[in-house]
């Protein structure tokens, strides 16, 4: 359906030649300042027609808040918003469309519905993510106002050229520059912002690799071809305890959340698939104190542990595959199967990944949102237990309160324990 | 939550040392054979000890239907299944559990809910699992019936030892080569069943490779130590229209299904990671008729377009990290933050990749079960409506019945089309 | 939350002084007719300002259609409406806003939220059941257009000037009376229509009833009071199999969506709170063949059984308090618990009830639509089960195929039959 | 489906004879003492065979606690239970059962799923509450502990027996009467308890009227016929500001969890249907300050407004019809529409509501309980905003801080407020 998220539940609505597109935002906390201007700067991020690279329309995407404020504070109740289209009056293409363009949705979306907005993909329209970045936009200031939660998101690659972030175990004896690079890499996502971000309009913080890039989508335009990429997302700041067990883990809901992005094709959080190859000695994150509270020394957990976050930061990396519409002659065949050729005239993107970025970021907020709202009801919950409740210590773990007991001191200094039998 | 899906909805419970785990499934269809026996097997395959890779638990897990069916058959009810646990009393760690296994659940658990069960991870228990591979004999048994539906998953790598299935895009010259090791791989995942995924221990069909995989897995094990890897599944012969636009595209839904799976680092469908260089002319699936339908003639999508199935074998990968727990003695610190070096003494998984087979399977059951009943509401509620509606027909695309009118004939025999500016 | 149903499931946003109210509706039937000129009429029902009874605002509320259509048909996708209010810029109270008003939402918004609009209730506000109107417009449609479901409600009661629907069990001599009476009432039930409805202003169909009840309303706008009252509802050609045990029973769905409506205090189905007295042997209703299939001869069940409709007309009854806003001089207190005198100057509605009916139908439609989608999905599951499935007799009941035997024919020529042990 | 609540998800399985019936209580706060003892008391009071009122079968009804506690305590993931059945193999009723009971849901349940269990009615049966109940367990004892929540449900009326609760406004003349007795009312539900309720076997506190209820119950039972009846209910200490506008008002949940009870047939919450004909002026519940906050002086809102609990007693009241199973011979039709006629030979209830009392008190608990962790989380979201954002005053409220200005003080000292304009 086209709802997302229990707690902070969006539901869009919207195709490309409809009057408007947009969203309603259910369960925002009550008594906090928003206007259009909180809103607006990703949309605007989001839109087309911001450089040569991505398709030439002119969109406006003007947001207009219909509800669920008064003053410029949030009430708690819904809020809606829309942005209008600016061409809602579909072309009639008569007797013409008997191809289904070959990767694209129009085929499915007959096959779904037994029949489909003139425009083919209906919902699988760009446009449709329009509301998504509306809804994350109310996420975003509560997080930042509530934990300085951070969102970045960069393009990793387009095509062949790439930041190379994370990369599979080599032989041992590399191993020390091998997690050098891994630790530069973390080092990263420490620090970038989106000002660093949009420095330039592939919006990938490395100039020297965005210029390749930019050539290599310029490559692909020229020869009326499309090429994909991939984006890397990090999430700063996100509190320990979010995610639900078991079929709402974070990295679930992340996955969910990203893979319905259009034009998406993989999603890795930590060491991804780069981790499949790492012995579980390298791989395990040892814990450390860090600022008064237990930290991990590496990150290749990405953040979340058994589908819990653990409060370092979240990061994950998301594949999309070259635009399904392009200007060269393909061979292939109309609904009825009769075989043809078809070539697109008209402007089309060949490359959504510089626009893709602030997608990426919404989808983050909401997920995130969410979990935190899920999680501030139990916390809230267990608060109003009464204090003198005796529970056994262990089922209490009393972080900043146990003693080290019961280890046994091998004759070589390590200490050792029996684990439980899992 | 321990929900999952919302047509046919699976909620599971337990942890490892209570008395049962187990699972309600709802909205089961009515009036279909089903008995304990259509359940075992895949439980069977999902058990420990069962070869001397994986851990020498010997758990029974017998399951036991509770209710929703009747001599043998559906009542549409309800189906209440749970399997007991054998070791229901947790050892008493006294004061030991002070340090959180890094990169365990331990520490997350703490974190979320400020109390844990004595096994530390709670939920995060491979017994969890058991409850939704019960409930996918329900949905398994059902495809089967219906649409001959058949999922079959197994081990592609482990460690650096690969069937290395979907490669990046190389040099031009090289496309026909390369795009035959996809043809041949798309024709492997045609054919692949459970009996040959089941002929050796690791479950890798390829019997040279398994046997490399075997190898590794034995020196983790031999050193303490443990490694990942990743499954490959295949879905066939699921119909064309299942996914529902925009949040809950069937990818977005799998990949959350097998992002929930413990210690899943990784999704990706189709070309995935490797579609992110493949060049838009040579990643779009032409259309092409196959026994009277539309089929493609390439299969870079992994049958989805749009979030939609497109009747193609669906087909996606999943990276599973090594196992936290291990022998070996690492550096880690107290929940206090006080340094100190932890070793597990106990049984452990040294890789977790041939029991996760069937449960990969599991979760693709329930995807394409609840994405199945949804679309049959859909569809029945269209059917309904009268036949003499005079819907204009560019939003019927009338499969079937079109003629190819409204191009325009090249000088060069091309056909060119101008598509709807999307 | 602010949405309703499952499968047809409704979102809707809006206050009073903000720029908008409306809705969103996903899960509609693709291929279905519909323009505004299918959701205006019920609009225009609501619509405050028809007659001197209900408050002279005259609010246009004209409803635009903003996605999910084109050419007039339904593409499956989500269809936003919305509805401007006329006046968006709430008035300045200043320091007035100390008083709650008695009865009224202002105390419990503010202790919900911590936060309030300025009209005080925020979406207690009668303007937000705009959005349920207009969704249920879509949902009347395809009941229409697939079932002829047909849904009528009236006034049935405005103070004490009653049409005296329902009444309990008297004594056994006069059971031949009252029960003439039940049938009387279960015939207007079965041939009402909204024409007869809206022939006077109260929407009693009684016009000798409805004009003592207009006095009643007068009597209580010139004492600067309010009045309350009850609704029936009547919904016909629901066919059988609705509503979903256990939970989701059909009256629990009613019930719900009723007393959602603003002022409804109570909800009864069938025989109702009179049903309480009256013995098993009179109430139970007996089956007949009817038109080919069997039905109900008494209908005190109200359409409905173990929650499932029964094929039945479905009726029940809603109780409206006083509208809370009264002009009269009211002893009550401060937020902060100061005694004083409050009287509202302004505008305000002596009673709800004759606006209120197109709402009430307005929910009947979403709360059938959403279970026949439901039960839909069901069917169309088990349809596609393969034919030859042995399925045991005594599981099948086997409308129209079943012999009557095992029965014991008594000395008196009753039929006994040794009912299962419930 | 057999799921309620969001924050506090009850899922049930279970018919009258498969193995056992049960829940999975989902959400429940972790760290809270839990065991079998805490659930077990609420089932006994709901066990058949109580006394001689109630069907004589001694079902044991043991509740086991399967997973989601140790040591006593709550983990905070999903609590298991079940209850076996004593009688799990259907008698074989073979060709007998052609006599769909009237009124009872042997018919519908085969119209929904075409398939039904041997004894008809399926999910309809009470033991399918013995799920309910137990999931209540956990939430009352959340309730208790946390706001001293206090829910007391007792018999009201049993056929034309009745303590005569609620009653409509009568002459103006006799308005001071009229008002004592529903003072009187608010008064017996401040304080009534389950030990004054349990002190007679019908469960009403009335000795005197218990004795005729009694006698009223055993009348139907010796003329081998039913009696239906109404039970009310108190929940006291519910902390205002429970209930979510629009859809999901406390009212709204209220009505939906009770009517689906099986047998019920209306609800009322507060003057309910006596409210339709109390004018505005002495309907409306004047604010008082009490205990140091704000109160109302009367409650016929039955302390809900706007949906939203405002911190008085909530109290409603639930019709429940006649059982539908009796011993007398009934005029009927076989499922193939032959006439004759139908005696039910065996056990059952000639009245459910004694047993129905802790199945009312068990609804209310789910209902509260997930309402005040949905509350949990807004209010734990509002807290974490920064303390420094400068809300308007307006929509402040500021309960505590406000001083009275802005009225107008008239000539005869009433102070007139301009009201908002709705």
């Amino acid at each position: 359906m086209s709802s997302f998220g229990s707690n902070f539940r969006v539901t869009t609505f919207g195709e490309s030649h409809c009057k408007a597109v947009g969203v309603i935002v259910d369960g925002v906390p009550p008594g906090m300042p928003l206007t259009e201007d909180d809103v607006q700067p990703q949309l605007s991020r989001r839109r087309p027609g911001q450089s040569n690279l991505t398709t030439p329309r002119d969109e406006k995407d003007r947001v207009s808040i219909l509800s669920g404020t008064e003053k410029g504070f949030t009430l708690g109740t819904p809020i809606a918003m829309t942005v209008p289209n600016q061409d809602q009056r579909p072309h009639d293409y008569g007797e013409m469309d008997y191809y289904p363009r070959p990767s694209h949705a129009d085929f499915t979306y007959l096959a779904k519905y037994g029949i489909k907005a003139s425009s083919g993909g209906g919902r699988s329209s760009a446009r449709e993510t329009i509301g998504r970045v509306a809804a994350a936009g109310v996420a975003e200031k509560f997080l930042k106002l509530t934990h300085n939660v951070e969102i970045v998101a960069f393009v990793a690659s387009i095509g062949h050229v790439t930041m190379e972030p994370m990369s599979g175990y080599g032989k041992p004896e590399e191993e020390a520059e091998w997690l050098a690079r891994w630790e530069k890499w973390w080092g990263t996502l420490k620090t970038i912002s989106r000002e660093q971000v949009d420095a330039n309009e592939v919006r990938c913080p490395d100039a020297e690799i965005s210029q390749r890039m930019r050539e290599r989508i310029i490559a692909a335009k020229e020869a009326n071809d499309s090429i994909g990429g991939s984006i890397v997302c990090v999430i700063r700041n996100v509190p320990a305890g979010l995610g639900e067990p078991c079929f709402d883990k974070l990295e679930a809901k992340l996955a969910h959340a990203m893979m319905s992005i259009p034009a998406t094709k993989g999603f890795e959080i930590g060491s991804g698939f780069a981790g499949t190859d790492i012995p579980g000695h390298v791989h395990n994150d040892p814990f450390v104190l860090r600022g008064g509270k237990l930290g991990t020394k590496t990150n290749f957990s990405g953040g979340v542990q058994g589908g819990i976050s653990n409060g370092e930061n979240i990061y994950f990396k998301i594949a999309f595959k070259p635009p399904a519409t392009i200007g060269q002659a393909q061979a292939t065949a109309t609904y009825d199967g009769v075989s043809g050729t078809l070539a697109a005239k008209g402007r089309h993107d060949p490359c959504v990944l510089p626009r893709a970025v602030p997608i990426v970021e919404a989808m983050s907020a909401l997920v995130i949102m969410d979990a935190l709202l899920q999680q501030l009801g139990r916390q809230g919950a267990s608060t109003l237990l009464p204090a003198d409740l005796e529970i056994p210590p262990v089922l209490k773990g009393e972080l900043g309160k146990s003693k080290v007991v019961g280890q046994v001191k091998e004759a070589d200094g390590t200490h050792t324990v029996q684990l439980p039998k899992a």
